[in-house]
């Protein structure tokens, strides 16, 4: 589109929407789609509008795994199908509140005192939405307690994280978050966590909180070791839909963010992207942007630019958000469609310096959104120029590579909050969970269930128990020295010896493993002995 | 490639190269190229190599900006095409490390005694190097000094930055990297800094450090106003390979990192590298790879997965190096290629939790890079299962994830590294510095300049110089609304009406700017009033 500035004035006013109500707008101006493009997508639209009506209401959203998706209802407990669910939402809101207080009042406390840190103990979405939301509303200076994560199962990674908070184990609140209650990587953190706790001389289970689904083997593992305290998971909240469940509300409302503002936000814009009407809803414009942008089929990677420090998270979290909900084999009539949308990104004008260089002249495989803060920072006002800040380089860099990109055929959106805030965070959270349900719609996926993930957990599984057999083998044959196809063939698995060895050299490089490699020049020659 | 697990050892027997030397491996077995593939590629890998060759030499590599590229030399100034050059890569090492010294033994010092914090002020290539060595090799127990960054134009988050150091800012010492050293952002931190030095009664100048090429604008501002050290940037080093020049190196000797250990690991690895056979040359093993999988066209994303918390910025660090230089518009005949590499991930397995679901059932337009890290962790052995570890749950799912993506026909390749440190962090730098120099021959272009980025940048200085007017007009015109047509008409740029909406609407956003809004129910009816 070669449009003349003048023009692009009018296309803009055309194509630029706000909201007031949630304090966001809404550029589409330099998307390229054609003038009838919304008119030919409002057969799809309004099934996707149709669909979602009836999610609300609580149909069968989820049809794989037979389930009710219910994450609109958390921020506005009015809505839910049941007089049981709308009691167990507000409850659950004013248990955080009240126990977040009490924490906050020393009334809970751990063995130091006054629990300061707070360590959460969670993977995927039990731990995008806390981080993003920790680090897009704490502030050192404003923080009722400093927020740590374990996120995986790497032990040097759990050390570093024990080595921040150092001695301060006894002002430590853990919080230990899995819906399933089963998921390995949490369970080894909780477990680390322990043993640091114990060897600290401290009992962690008088520090230990969790969120789960009631009944989980977490849950029980609660119960059984008396911790000071459960909080519960509702199998229609999926992990990456569960921000505003108590898997976010309890870790913000301890930092120290005003929960009801997130709530608020989010309804707010619920109370907009409900609208059956594309022209006032922009979560539906957004999901009619990505199906141009992607010819419905995800052909272009869809790039997140936030200029804001505190935005540099929100990529990862709608990597998690839209990747999880899209990527998906079949449709829902069981058609192979390969589908997916792949999200990158970090912030500008950071990113600038990294790869923009690649989106304004080289491959075109890509859409941008643009994400703009109005507000500059709170205090002190101090030019950086005469009558310039750092703020407007920060805005002209971002209105500069829009253009730059622009002049290149390269498209892009911006969406545009007043501040961040909790409530524009709840917005922003709101909006993206809303246009991935319509996109999916679009499409015709389920965006509720993650067939995929199920098989590299098996394939794990199966590989610890190959590992155990190999150290059984060993241990059997202490002091000998086997090759890894010796040791396939003795456990009988000839199969499995490319695993076995990654397993031997996984197990060599530990020396606490005790088996001892003896290189060979052919790699496949070495040998592995117990000692 | 549906093979059996024996045709797949076999297959793994062939694809798996060891280089002893620097603790690496490198499998490309499920990548599904054919058997003829390298001989196929043999004559385009030769051109590489020799081009390589003539790189190292001292040829003018970059010939769009007439420059050497040197970034070789760094760690092995006995292969520089000068004795001047050799001298003084020797001479900034030696002074990187006393200055280090001096700093950790107090003799230099902040006006609040002993520097105990570093503020590192630089961007892109100035920021993502450091960011990546100091989070893979610093450790909270171990580390001299604690490392902060200002990494973009954000005062709030400088602000946020500035009250995580809080009081210490007498204990902090600045340093300041810009290579050209006119970069806006850097600049713009920088005076944010000084103006807290200020504010808290300290001269900022008697703190501050700079990174930059002799004679630029900030080394200027430096030897102006006597700061307490300068060190040198060389034309012939590229932002995005600067990490073992002065840029890297004096903040990681600063934090405590052993940077000879780095300069060795990068060294051992240039020196495998340099090797004109494929066959025994990891990086050329890499580009080929990338080639097969885009089709010498990027026509797959490059998802980087790290297994290993410590190696969470190195998909950041390599999307600099790699989309920067590779995604360019033009190859070396000036014909239109648009080329490019796309590069995102973070970390497993957490990222199994985020976006495998999308890899193995959704879009194929990608292949995955794993790094897998054999040693887990420095001390304690602790078993979260009866002979089972974190850390075998970690090599587990990279494993586990390994097969469940190969059996979804999704390529992969997996990198062993022995452990992190700085050695290895050395080895893993050159070794996809070289593939990014081997690829951009196979493509025939010049992976040494960035066109691209100056286009943004001529755009945001524009739009500062446009607000100026829209701000002078707006005080001339005190007290009375403006609509944005109005001032465009006024100030005679009525092309660039949608520009002034954009930049009226960030002003009237923070209120110390002045500028007052008066909504209206048509946004571009809005009038803006300076007060």
């Amino acid at each position: 589109m070669n449009l003349t500035n003048q023009q692009l004035w009018r296309r803009f006013q055309t194509c630029y929407s706000e909201f007031p109500s949630l304090g966001l707008a809404l550029d589409l101006s330099r998307m390229n789609f054609s003038d009838d493009f919304f008119e030919l997508m409002d057969g799809r639209l309004q099934r996707a509008f149709a669909a979602m009506a009836d999610l609300e209401r609580g149909g069968i959203a989820n049809p794989d795994e037979n389930r009710m998706v219910g994450h609109y209802w958390l921020r506005n407990p009015a809505l839910a199908p049941s007089p049981e669910i709308r009691h167990e939402i507000e409850r659950t809101v004013g248990d955080i509140k009240a126990f977040a207080s009490a924490v906050h009042h020393g009334v809970v406390h751990g063995a130091g005192g006054y629990f300061k840190h707070l360590l959460l103990i969670g993977i995927g979405g039990s731990a995008l939405g806390p981080q993003f939301v920790s680090s897009a509303l704490g502030h050192p200076r404003t923080d009722k307690m400093d927020v740590y994560f374990f996120d995986n199962t790497d032990p040097d990674g759990m050390d570093k994280v024990l080595a921040e908070v150092d001695s301060g184990l006894g002002e430590t609140l853990c919080l230990v978050i899995s819906k399933s209650g089963g998921t390995k990587e949490t369970r080894n953190g909780m477990f680390e966590a322990q043993a640091a706790y114990e060897r600290a001389g401290l009992n962690f289970h008088s520090h230990a909180v969790a969120v789960t689904g009631v009944g989980s083997e977490l849950d029980r593992y609660a119960i059984k070791n008396a911790w000071l305290r459960r909080f519960p998971m509702w199998d229609w909240v999926g992990g990456r839909t569960s921000e505003l469940s108590a898997v976010g509300l309890l870790p913000a409302a301890l930092q120290g963010v005003e929960i009801d503002n997130l709530l608020a936000g989010a309804r707010a814009c619920d109370d907009i992207t409900r609208q059956n009407n594309v022209k006032t809803n922009p979560s539906a414009q957004l999901a009619a942007m990505w199906y141009h942008a992607g010819n419905g089929k995800g052909m272009k990677d869809m790039v997140i630019l936030p200029y804001k420090d505190r935005l540099g998270l929100f990529s990862k979290y709608l990597q998690q958000l839209i990747m999880e909900s899209i990527g998906k084999e079949l449709d829902l009539n069981g058609n192979l469609v390969n589908q997916g949308l792949a999200v990158y990104g970090n912030k500008g004008s950071t990113d600038q310096h990294a790869y923009i260089q690649q989106l304004r002249d080289g491959l075109n495989n890509f859409f941008v959104t643009f994400i703009e803060v109005l507000k500059d920072r709170e205090d002190h006002l101090l030019f950086v120029e005469p009558n310039v800040t750092s703020g407007d380089y920060l805005n002209g860099f971002l209105l500069g590579t829009r253009q730059a990109l622009h002049e290149k055929d390269r498209e892009s959106m911006t969406i545009t909050v007043r501040d961040v805030s909790a409530f524009s965070i709840g917005v922003l959270i709101a909006l993206y969970e809303r246009a991935v349900g319509y996109y999916a719609s679009l499409i015709n996926i389920n965006a509720y269930h993650q067939p995929g993930v199920e098989a590299g957990k098996k394939a794990a599984s199966s590989i610890m128990s190959l590992q155990l057999n190999v150290l059984k083998y060993l241990t059997n044959s202490r002091g000998q020295p086997k090759t890894v196809e010796q040791i396939a063939q003795y456990i009988d698995t000839e199969e499995d010896v490319e695993m076995i060895f990654k397993i031997c050299e996984h197990l060599a490089a530990n020396p606490d493993r005790l088996v001892v490699k003896a290189p060979h020049e052919n790699p496949f020659c070495a040998t592995y002995t117990k000692a």
